[in-house]
């Protein structure tokens, strides 16, 4: 049995994500595909990153996570594999894999073109699947990937005893998560006191445990169980009680 | 193989989901997945647990059946293991349990809690579920739960001859589905007429075995596949229609 | 493993759909299930059709293709039984399986019905299912249907040299899909040029590849996976740009 795991931008009422399924199971039979999401935001690689990198390491080694997110988006697509931490990566050649991990560029990524002889976006993922099922290791499949695209991310400012962070994901709940990580947030803050100013006059200036350390509707920052730096409201819609969207910069001072 | 439901508000866009999913195939590879609802209502133990209590009996005895709704309540939280009815059921100890079974006062519930050594509420919960998965028996896993937490479900109000009832979930087609059970009914039916009064002016006095039994457009009553009292519209939407949210109460009385 | 798809209307936040998987795994263990939608519009059967029509053939022979859309139109159903292309189809008899097939006046139909002593609609399916399991051939499963429904899909009308079409669908990227397949378009087309008017004073000349053959958020036209001709903006929503909804009209000049 092999886990397969999609993060697409592709839509649960959408035939495309069916045809893909299909594609695999027809190739590699011997599979259980898990949904990580979707509803990915159209052509959102950012989103998607963020999704997989909070989720994939739960998973059991050898999982092979699919990201098929604005996947049409050149006349011919370079679809990648990565072989990584023990998990394999397929993705299209438009940067989510520079995203997802640092340094790769001494990895030997490998690809599929689609738009060619080779077939269609599905055919050619599953394509990859069947020829890992079978126990190919990585080097042995498609053809190496040079120059692959590579995109920044989002990173925090850190400039003195302040940190310039942006809210990068609201969840069903309401919690703004930012682009802190625990490292980089304790790295700055040397044990010193901080204030997060999130509205000209309102600030929060400590980090609890558990949303459930203050009372009901009080708003917290927490380390969420991706190690990012979250706002939160016990009980409550951040994003709501507390104005925050998707792109709200925050500024976080050490004192 | 060993089924496996989820039922939970971490909704659809969201890593916890993929992150619960891929730490019990983890600890629990043989294990097949089945999503009942990750869309229940944030915190909303009233709503997940009517989901599941209408559909648990239908999969084979043997599935364990997972709730994680409102999971980050407190500083330490017990997750609960209840062997019942050939099934188990995962669930915080935030009265879910109590809500989906009235009396489990002399049931051996086990529990391991998590915000401490025992690691993650994902790492709990596939921990379980490793366990019932390779043969223990419920009594084999964790510690005996004493003074679990107890919620009343919102019961209807039966007074001489009429029953003060409440809207409690309104499905994708707008029905509207009552607290009143096919046994209560009838227990305070007894044959006679009735008359089910969902506005100051309106009624609806015949119940229906099949929503096509009434001309389109028309609305009627009917028990649901779980047994419950619904009110509905033909094609139509009765939540709509005639005004009903969830929340709603009616009126039914007998004479 | 037999795999099994769903396409059904009935929401992703409701008991029924995990009754219905239940009910499946109970009678058929081992099964794989595959949700194509479970978000197709309520009782919309064209819809339904359209989504399966696209997917269904990417899947392994032998996949069991379950459609429950509008299934509880009537006081007793029939739930038909198709095997075609190394497919087996089950669906209510409400006319799908006519529009997901031109031509099944000679095909062995077969059914079982619900409403009756043979159980509710979900114990029906998994019966069916079971029967296929265990390797029973399509003739020896239930009764056979004669009669069975029939519905007309909605097909674009030619007349000279012009094709008055349908927008039959919008994709979560606000793609327009028409209902006009490649084959009907060339036969028409004749290499000759043509004229896609979407509105009094707009229109379209062109065909392309790939949505990235023209500039960002220019509107094109292009055959899609599944074969039909579908109005879209590259990297913009052709549904909300240019006015197309569900049920538009477009016309279709060659000249």
């Amino acid at each position: 049995m092999t886990f397969i795991t999609l993060t697409t931008d592709l839509g649960k009422n959408n035939y495309n994500i069916a045809s893909l399924k299909g594609a695999i199971l027809s190739l590699a039979p011997e599979s259980q595909l898990i949904d990580i999401s979707n509803e990915i935001n159209n052509f959102d690689i950012v989103e998607g990153t963020f999704m997989l990198a909070n989720s994939y390491k739960f998973f059991p080694k050898g999982t092979i996570h699919v990201i098929a997110i604005n996947s049409f988006y050149a006349q011919k697509v370079r679809i990648l594999l990565l072989q990584k931490e023990e998990y394999y990566f397929i993705a299209p050649d438009n940067g989510i894999l520079s995203l997802l991990f640092e340094n790769i560029e001494n990895d030997n990524i490998r690809y599929y073109e689609y738009g060619n002889a080779n077939g269609d976006l599905y055919t050619v993922i599953a394509k990859m699947i069947a020829e890992i099922s079978i126990g190919k290791k990585s080097p042995e499949i498609g053809i190496k990937a040079d120059n692959i695209t590579k995109k920044i991310y989002l990173k925090p400012v850190v400039s003195g005893n302040s940190i310039r962070a942006t809210v990068i994901f609201i969840d069903k709940f309401g919690n703004a998560i930012l682009n802190v990580t625990k490292d980089l947030f304790e790295q700055n803050s040397k044990d010193k006191n901080f204030k997060l100013i999130y509205s000209p006059k309102n600030s929060i200036n400590n980090i609890y445990n558990k949303y459930s350390d203050i009372p009901y509707g009080d708003e917290l920052c927490l380390f969420n169980s991706a190690g990012y730096l979250e706002i939160a409201v016990n009980m409550g819609n951040a994003s709501e009680i507390l104005g925050l969207e998707k792109g709200s910069v925050v500024q976080i001072i050490f004192e």
